[in-house]
């Protein structure tokens, strides 16, 4: 379909967002791949297939720009579980899907776990996170945080859960998944398996629903029970390749 | 007491132990705040006390010196740990004191994290860890995980545990204690408070060692009372402030 000539406004509109989708898109990528320092935005611009003015007008400096680029990928986040943490689901069932989707939020935006590392390793030799960093954890982890911890209250309260610490209980949810992403080139150099396979990702979920389950829950049958499920449910998974010459697999039902 | 004349050799072996000693500590220090690609041998040499020449007398080059770093500390980990996983406890009460000298290894040497987030932070942006890091892994890591997941499968076999995945299961006690410091910068700006403070990290291990007890053990309740008893555990524990100033805490007894 031509653009038709009686709208230029709205073609140089969706032209110019569409732009700045691009450079947010390789910025991302790029401060990911080489932290702040390290990325370059002549390097971003051109994988974004624009001049370096047209980044400068978008984005003031570099800075900007990452700061811009933590707040798209944290806002993602952000809107992935915060609804689940939320819903009306029991405070249990809220924490055991809630690992999942943290899970595979990592698996669909891989550069988020690589942003926090490049991140955690400047603020290791720094001694604190950046200043774009302290403002978006703020905006986002923040409200997270509190919506994770009142589950945790509320399981305790109802009695669906055991007495456990919030921060800690939290912070061990979410561990679980973070740490399957940094040791993952560790597990692949030396395993040769790919830790991102669907069989892998598969055994993740499992296993760390399982724990879950176990840990927390007052009824622990019920706790496991509800992991395995969880774990089990195909709507959101990846498909593993199925047929004749799939070896079986006896922990598999 | 002035060195013996008539000992000039064993001095200079004294003084050259001392010198490599010297080097490794400010080499270890500089790859844990700048990774291997911005670590300067200048500055490692500078620090030790030493010219560059007897940096590179001891150490071929920086990738050799790359490799005795990750070396020193990674040997000291699995020193750390291998004795606790080869004792006579239950498998279950290994992995209960595994959980919490994994996680009191990492205090005293917060290096260690450090390096092993700026291997990872590059293996993020190249694909996979540097050839130092592979070999040493397969040194010190393979048989550190094989002597936690036979603990895992002993378990599994008396009863002691649940039938839980053994990679999981490690990889979960493991990653509670990876991600407290991967975080700790910023729930130390986001709280203000000092996340290796005695309180914070008496609080690490009994939320941890809980939710592991909790997780693991058939007879759960004592699992829970075991991670209890282990986590107030004052033997090796920091002492924190004592007397009439100090705030009295409900949670603690």
């Amino acid at each position: 379909m031509a653009a038709p000539i009686s709208r230029p406004a709205s073609s140089r509109t969706r032209n110019a967002a569409a732009s700045r989708t691009a450079i947010l898109e390789q910025a991302i990528a790029e401060f990911a791949a080489q932290g702040v320092a390290g990325a370059r935005t002549a390097a971003i611009a051109e994988a974004a297939g624009v001049n370096k003015a047209l980044l400068y007008y978008y984005f003031k400096d570099k800075e900007s720009l990452y700061a811009a680029s933590l707040e798209a990928v944290f806002s993602g986040l952000v809107e992935a579980l915060l609804p689940l943490l939320e819903s009306a689901l029991s405070p249990g069932e809220k924490l055991l899907r809630f690992a999942r989707a943290h899970f595979e939020y990592l698996i669909r935006h891989p550069d988020y776990p690589r942003l926090i590392q490049q991140e955690m390793s400047c603020a290791g030799s720094r001694g604190e996170p950046s200043g774009g960093f302290r403002a978006i954890s703020t905006a986002h982890f923040i409200p997270l945080q509190r919506a994770g911890m009142r589950a945790v209250e509320q399981g305790i309260a109802s009695g669906e859960l055991r007495p456990v610490e919030g921060a800690g209980t939290l912070s061990a949810v979410i561990g679980m998944n973070v740490f399957y992403f940094i040791s993952a080139p560790i597990m692949r150099a030396l395993r040769g398996a790919d830790p991102f396979s669907p069989r892998a990702r598969r055994a993740h979920i499992a296993s760390s629903l399982d724990f879950i389950g176990g840990a927390l829950f007052t009824d622990r049958r019920r706790g496991i029970g509800l992991a395995k499920k969880i774990a089990g449910d195909s709507s959101s998974l990846p498909r593993a390749p199925q047929g004749k010459g799939r070896k079986a697999n006896t922990h598999e039902s």
